[in-house]
C-alpha cells in the first residue's frame, strides 16, 4: 500500500474528538486511528480516507479522492478524549470490549492508556446498571452540563485544539416518552433546572452542553437525545451542526441496500423477518424490552419509507415486517443477522431470499464515526447549523428538518452526500438527481 | 386490485411480439399476459405496468405511473408468435416448461394452443441436441433469413399489426470465436452466402432478418448474436433498435444490488463465490462447458466493473470471484443461488455474508421481456437506432456503443432508464445525475 | 408404486381414532389416510406403513416390513372422530388449516364433511380465545368427563369398533403450576369435583375420561395433561397405555439427530441458538409468553440430556442454548427454523454450523400420530399399561416411569422402539444394545 | 481444567508416529500434542483422550473414560517423525499450512523445528507438482521401500521406541485404474521390481514398507493405497493392522449424521446437492478433475449405502446426489460446505434443509489421526491383522474384509467401535446391537 494516511491537511488544524461513552465503538476507532498512523492498520470502511468524488464539470467526469479535494483534518491532528461511567482508560476499555486482537492492543497500549475518561453522567432511570459510582454529581442538571462544558474547554486548552466534536456513544437509553418540555428551549431549560428525570436523559445533557458551545454533536445511538425541538432550536441559535441517529451498520445497512433493488425491479414483498444474535454489552442492554422499544422503532420504519406502499399497493400494501434482537454471548462483538425475505413476482409466484450476515458491530461502526467527526467539522467550518440531512448515509433514523421524511436508500443517500461534499469542496455543484 | 391492466393506449396500435424460441420464458410471458388480461393474474415485476416516474420540474417532484405518461401499447393489443425447433404449440411448451401451475395452464389452454411456432433455425454446431427435425432448410443462410422475414411479414399482415419486435430466447449457443467476418456488414453477408458455420450462429440469422426490416431486436441470452460490428452497422442503417444481452434475473441481479452497497460503504472484498443449482433446460445446456463459457464470461465481468479496483486498490485489488452453475433436476425451473461473500472492514477485520436466493428463472424473466418489448417499440417510434444503452437495467452484459464500458449497478441503471423515459414522455428532462 | 396400503390385517379389527382438537394435524392425518386408501397419496413419514425390522436371529439378520410382521389395524379399519371448540366439520377445518392443496381437499370433501366434532372442553384460564361458544357445560368437571366418555362409547357402538385411542391435539395450554392435587388420584378427583381451574386443564379432563375407560391416551402437545402422578396411577389401575408429550417434528427433531453426532465426535459446544418462524395457529398461541413457557421448557431440556456435561465438562460444561418462536404469518403452516450452532474442536478452534429447515409442521406430525395410534393399540392389546417409554422416538419430552431421565437421541430411541416391536411381533428379542 | 492429559500409561511403552506427508493435518496434530502436553491446549475431538465407555455388565451400566480402562500410550510417549517431498521442518510446514495461530506456533517452535522429514517418494504420474527435488531415488520401487524401512528402523532405534505406526497423509493421488498386478502379492512385487508407474502409486510403496515390517498402516486420504488384495494379503501375513480410507471430517461427517435421522423418520429424499469451497493445498489438488475423481467416488457412495433404496424404494428410489469441490483461496484451511437437501413427507409434500458448515479441515482431522495412532497400536498389541472394520467411525470409505459393504452411519459405527474397545479393555463384551 503506497498511500500515506497521515500528514496531509495540516492547515485544517487540530480537532478534538470527544466520546460520551468509551465503549467498544469509540475504543475501536481510537485504536484504529493510532494503528493507521503508525502504518499497521488500514482505514477500511472510511469514505473520508478512501472514497472519491466526481469533481468534473457536467458531462466530463473527473475523479478525485476526498482526501485530495476536501480540507479534512489529518489523522495526525485528531486528539481523543471522553467521558464514561466506568473509570477505566481506553486500553482497559478496549480490552474488555474484546473487538480487537490482543496483539494489536498490546502494541497500542501506551497510546491508549493515556486516554482516561472524565466522570460521565448517569441516571438509573435510563440505564439499569446498579454498580456505577464514577459519575458527575450536581445540584441540578444544569450543573452537570456546566461540568461537561468545562471538561471540554479545559481539554481544548491543554491540547491546543482549534475545534472539537462530541459523539454520543453510550448505551441505548430506556425509552423516553415525548413531553411538552421537549418542545421549546425554555421548557427544556426549566426541566434542566428541576432535574426532571421524566423528561431529560443523560445523553440530552451532553447534547445541551455541546450545542450551547456551538459544537457539532453526533448521536450514534437510537436514543432520542438531540431529536427534540428544544435542542434543535439551541443548535440553530448557537450555529451547531447536529447529526444522528443510530449508526447504520449490519442488518439495517443490508436492508437499505437490498430493499431498493427489489423495489426497482417491482418485485412484491410478502414478509421480511429479521433476527439478530449478538453478545456484546449492546446485546445485553437490548435484551431489556424497554431499551429495545427505542431500537425497534428505529429499525422498523425503514422498509415502509423505501418501498412506498402508497404508490405500489399491489406490491407493498400488506407485507409483514419484524425485527428481533437476541442476546447470545457466544457471538461476542460479532453480530450475526439472519433475514428471511419472502417476495413474489410475475403472477404472484413466491420466491425467497435468506441472508446470513456475520458482521462485527464496532468494526463497521468505527469508520462511520471517523467520517462523521471529520465531516461534521467541515460542516461547522462552513457554518451549517442544525440537522445535517446530507449525512443520512450514516444513520438508521436520519434526522431531518421540519418533519420531512428521511431518505433511507443507501445509494440515494450517497448521491446526496456527494452533492454536499462537492459544494464543500468548492465545486460548482451539479444539479441534484431527479430520481 | 382496482387497477385495470388492459384497454388503455389504443392509439399506440397493435404490436407483434415474436419469440425466436418458444421455451419457458416466452410461454410464461404469453400465458401471463393472457392471465392478466382476463383478471386472474397480476403483472408483478413489470416496470412498464406497475412502475412510475418523477415527471415534475426540478425541485417540485410529481409522480406518474409509466402507463399514464407513456404511449405504451396496451396488453390487449399485443399479438404473440414465434419460431421453435420443436413442433409444439405454446400450451404444450408451457406444460413441458413446468413453470406455471397446471390449473392456470388449463384455464389458458384455448389461447395458448392457438400459438404454433414456425420451424426454427437449427445448427448442430451451436446446439448439441440430436433429435431435432423441425427446422428451416435452405441453400444458404441468406435463404433462411428470407424465410424468417416472410414469416414476419405474413404474420403482420394476417394480424393487422402496426409493428413488431423480435426477441431471441433460444438456448445458450456454444461459444463462438470472434472472426473478421463479424467486423463489417459486407463480410458478414459474404459468410451468410457461404453458410459459414464457423462464423454465423442461428441467433445471428434471426437478428439479420429482423434488423434488415428495421425491426427492434432483443437478445435475452448470453450468446453473442447481435453483438458484432456487422449487425450493429445494419441496425444503424435500417434504423433498428437493438438491446441485449442476457436477462439479469437471479444471482447477477442480487450482485448488482449488493456489491454497489458494499462499495458505497468502502468495505473491502476478499472473495465472492457464487454457485447455482437449477433443473431446467437452461441448466442442462449450461452443464456443457462450451455453452457455460459463454455464460460465465457474462457473469464474471460484473464485479470488476462495479467495484473499480483501479480507484480502490486497497479494497478491490485482489478479490477472488468465481461462478458455478450446476444441473440439479430436483430444482426444476426454480433456480437456487448460494453466494459466499467474504468482506473486510476497519483494520482489515473479516466479515461475511451468505445469501441463499430461491428464485424462479422464468418468473423473473417474463416481466423483463414484456418491458423490453414495450420499451423497444417506444424506441422504434422515437427513431432510436442501434444499441439502446438506457435499457442496461435489464441485462447482465448490456450492449454499449463504441466499446464504452457498461453500467452494471442496478440503481444507476434505473436512473438512466428513467431519464430516457422522461424524454420519451416528452418531459423536459432533468440533467443526468452526476454520480 | 406396487405396495397396497390397505386391506391387510383385517383380523386386527376396527379402531376408533379420536382427536381432542380437530386442527391442522388431525385433519392432515384424516385427509391423508383417505387419500392413501384411494391410491392418490403415499404414507411418507410413517414407520408403521413403510418401515422395517430385523426379525432374524442374532447374527443372521432378516428384514421384514412392520406391516408384514406386526398385527396392525389396517387403514381401511380406522374410523375417525373427535371434539373441537369450533363447530366445523373436518373439511372446513382442513381448509382453514391450509396445509393441503385445495384440489386434494375438494376430492376428499365428501369423506371429510362426514366428520363433525362433538362440543369440546373449553376453559378461558388455559386458552385465551374469547369467541368460543361450542363447548360442553356441566356442574363440575366430573360431568364433563362423563360426557366425553359417553361420546366415546356411543361412537364405538355406532361404528362397530373393537377399540379406540384418544389423541390430545389441542392448542398448547397456558403454563400450569404443579399442585398437590396432581399427586394422587383421590386428590385429583376431589379437584375434579370442585372444578378447580387452578389445578385442572381441559386436556386433563379428556385424559381422565379416556384412562378411566382403559383407553390409550396420547398427548401430542407440550401441555402437562397426563404427565402427573394422579393420572399415571389411573392409567396403571385401568390398564391404559399412555404416551407423550409434544410431537418431535422440526427443529427439535434435527437437534436430536445432529447433537449426538457432534458429541460422538467429541466436538465441544459453545452455543446453540434456535429461532423459528411460523404462521399457523400454533405460532399465534406461542406468541403468548405464558403458553411459550410450557413449550420452551420442553425444547430446552433436550441438549443437556444428550450432551452429558457431567461426563464431558470440557466439551459441554458451559454452552449457551436458547430457543425462540416467532409468529410470522407469511410462513403459514410452513415452519422455518434457523439454527446457529457454534462448536469448537482441536485446541479449542471454533467452527460453526448454520441450518435452515423449511419444514411443514402438520406434514411432519401427521404420520407420527398415525404410528402412535397403531402402536398404542398394539400396546393395549399386549396389556402394557402406563407410560410407553419405547415410544420416546415420537416426542420432544418423552414420558418415563419413576422419574427416569428420558432418552432424547433419535437413533437410540429407534433402537429401543425396534426392540419393543420385535417383542410385540413375537420374536425372541435380541438383547438390548449396551451403548 | 483439572484433567491431566499426560503422564498416564507409562507401561504401554513408547510409540513412533510416522507421517508420510508432513502437511497441514500432521503438523496440526504434532503441534497440538505438544500444546496439550504443556497445558496450553486441549485435545478436543479426540475420543481416546476425552471419550468414555460403558464397562458395566448388561443392565447395570458403568461409565469409564477410555483413558482409564484402556492401556493407551501416553501422549508423553509419542515420538513424531515422517517423510515429505519438500524439505522443511515441521515448524516451517505448520507455518505454511496456516492452520494454527502464529502465537501458538512461535511458542512451540523449538519442539517443531526438531522434526525434519526424510526425503519422500515422488512420482509425477500421481502428483502434478513440477518443482519437487527432495525425494528418494532408487533403481526400482523395491529399493525405495527398503529406504523407507531403514528410515523407520533407525528412527525406532535412535528414539528407543517400542513400536511405530505409519499414517499416509499425502496429497490425494491421481485416480489409478485397477490392475491385475493389484490382485496378488506376487504380482504386486513383480510390479515393484519393474517400477511400474501404471500400477504402483507412491502411497503403495510406503504401505508395502510398513506392512512388510508388520507395522500398523493408516490411509488418511481417498487414494487407493492399501485397498488392494495384494497388500491386504501382505498385512495378513505379517500381522499388520490396516485402516482407511479418507478421514471423515466436514460435509461427509454431517451427511452420515443427518441422513440416517431422515431415514429413521421415513422421510423421502428427492435430492442432495453438496458443494464445498476450500482454499488449502487439498482444494488446489482436487481442482484437478483426475484427483477429484478419486475423492468424488469416495463421497458419493455414502448416501446409497445408508438410505437403502432396495428396502425403501418409495423414499429413496430416485434421488439426485451430487458433490462439488471448488478451490476458493479466501477460505484458506477453513472448509465451508453448503448442502441443499430436498426431502418430502406425508402425501409427498416437499420440505428442505440447507446446511452451511464452516469447518476447519485439519482441526477436525488431527484428533482423528491421534485416535487412529493409539487404537491401531492397541490392535497391533492384540494381534489383530488386516482391515480394522471397527475403525469405520473415522473414514469416508471404510475398508472392509471380503467385499462386505461398509457401515457409514456414524451412530452405528460408534456402537461397533465401542464393542471392540470393550473387548480390548478385557470386558466381557455385550452382545452386538441387533439393529
Amino acid at each position: 500500500m503506497t498511500t500515506s494516511w497521515s500528514g496531509q491537511h495540516a492547515r485544517a488544524g487540530r480537532l478534538g474528538v470527544l466520546f460520551a461513552g468509551l465503549g467498544s465503538i469509540s475504543t475501536t476507532l481510537i485504536a484504529g486511528v493510532h494503528a493507521i498512523k503508525t502504518g499497521i492498520g488500514r482505514p477500511i470502511g472510511s469514505l473520508a480516507q478512501l472514497g472519491g468524488l466526481d469533481i468534473g464539470a457536467p458531462g466530463s467526469p473527473k475523479f478525485s479522492y476526498l482526501r485530495d479535494c476536501l480540507d479534512l483534518v489529518a489523522l495526525d491532528n485528531l486528539v481523543f478524549g471522553g467521558w464514561d461511567i466506568v473509570k477505566t482508560d481506553a486500553y482497559a476499555a478496549a480490552k474488555r470490549a474484546a473487538v480487537l486482537e490482543t496483539g494489536l492492543l498490546e502494541t497500542l497500549a501506551p497510546e491508549l492508556e493515556k486516554i482516561r475518561p472524565w466522570p460521565g453522567i448517569f441516571d438509573n432511570r435510563f440505564n439499569r446498571r446498579n454498580d456505577i459510582t464514577f459519575y458527575k454529581k450536581g445540584r441540578q442538571f444544569l450543573d452537570l452540563a456546566d461540568q461537561v462544558r468545562s471538561d471540554i474547554l479545559q481539554f481544548q486548552d491543554q491540547n491546543h485544539l482549534d475545534r472539537s466534536v462530541l459523539l454520543w456513544c453510550g448505551s441505548t437509553e430506556t425509552y423516553l416518552e415525548p413531553s411538552t418540555a421537549h418542545e421549546t428551549l425554555s421548557g427544556f431549560e426549566a426541566a434542566m433546572r428541576q432535574s426532571d428525570h421524566a423528561v431529560i436523559a443523560p445523553s440530552m445533557i451532553y447534547a445541551y452542553a455541546a450545542l450551547s458551545l456551538g459544537m457539532p454533536f453526533v448521536n450514534a445511538t437510537p436514543s432520542r437525545t438531540v431529536d427534540i425541538p428544544a435542542l434543535m432550536e439551541l443548535a440553530q441559535r448557537s450555529g451547531a451542526p447536529v447529526a444522528g441517529k443510530d449508526l447504520k451498520t449490519g442488518q439495517t445497512l443490508l436492508k437499505t441496500i437490498l430493499a431498493p433493488g427489489l423495489r426497482d425491479r417491482m418485485l412484491g414483498l410478502e414478509g421480511w423477518f429479521s433476527t439478530n444474535i449478538l453478545g456484546n454489552a449492546d446485546g445485553e442492554t437490548l435484551d431489556d424490552p424497554a431499551a429495545f422499544k427505542t431500537k425497534r422503532e428505529s429499525k422498523l420504519a425503514v422498509l415502509q419509507s423505501m418501498l412506498r406502499p402508497d404508490l405500489y399497493p399491489e406490491l407493498y400494501g400488506r407485507f409483514h415486517h419484524d425485527v428481533r434482537i437476541n442476546y447470545y454471548p457466544p457471538a461476542g462483538d460479532n453480530k450475526e443477522s439472519w433475514d428471511a425475505i419472502d417476495i413474489f413476482g410475475w403472477l404472484d409466484y413466491p420466491m425467497s431470499i435468506r441472508v446470513d450476515f456475520l458482521c462485527r458491530d464496532s468494526i463497521l461502526a468505527a469508520p462511520l464515526l471517523l467520517d462523521l467527526a471529520l465531516f461534521m467539522d467541515l460542516a461547522k467550518r462552513a457554518d451549517l447549523a442544525g440537522p445535517q440531512e446530507w449525512l443520512a448515509f450514516y444513520f438508521k433514523s436520519p434526522l431531518t428538518s421540519n418533519g420531512k421524511p428521511a431518505e433511507h436508500e443507501l445509494s440515494k443517500q450517497l448521491i446526496v452526500l456527494q452533492q454536499q461534499l462537492r459544494r464543500l469542496a468548492g465545486i460548482s455543484s451539479a444539479t441534484p438527481a431527479n430520481a
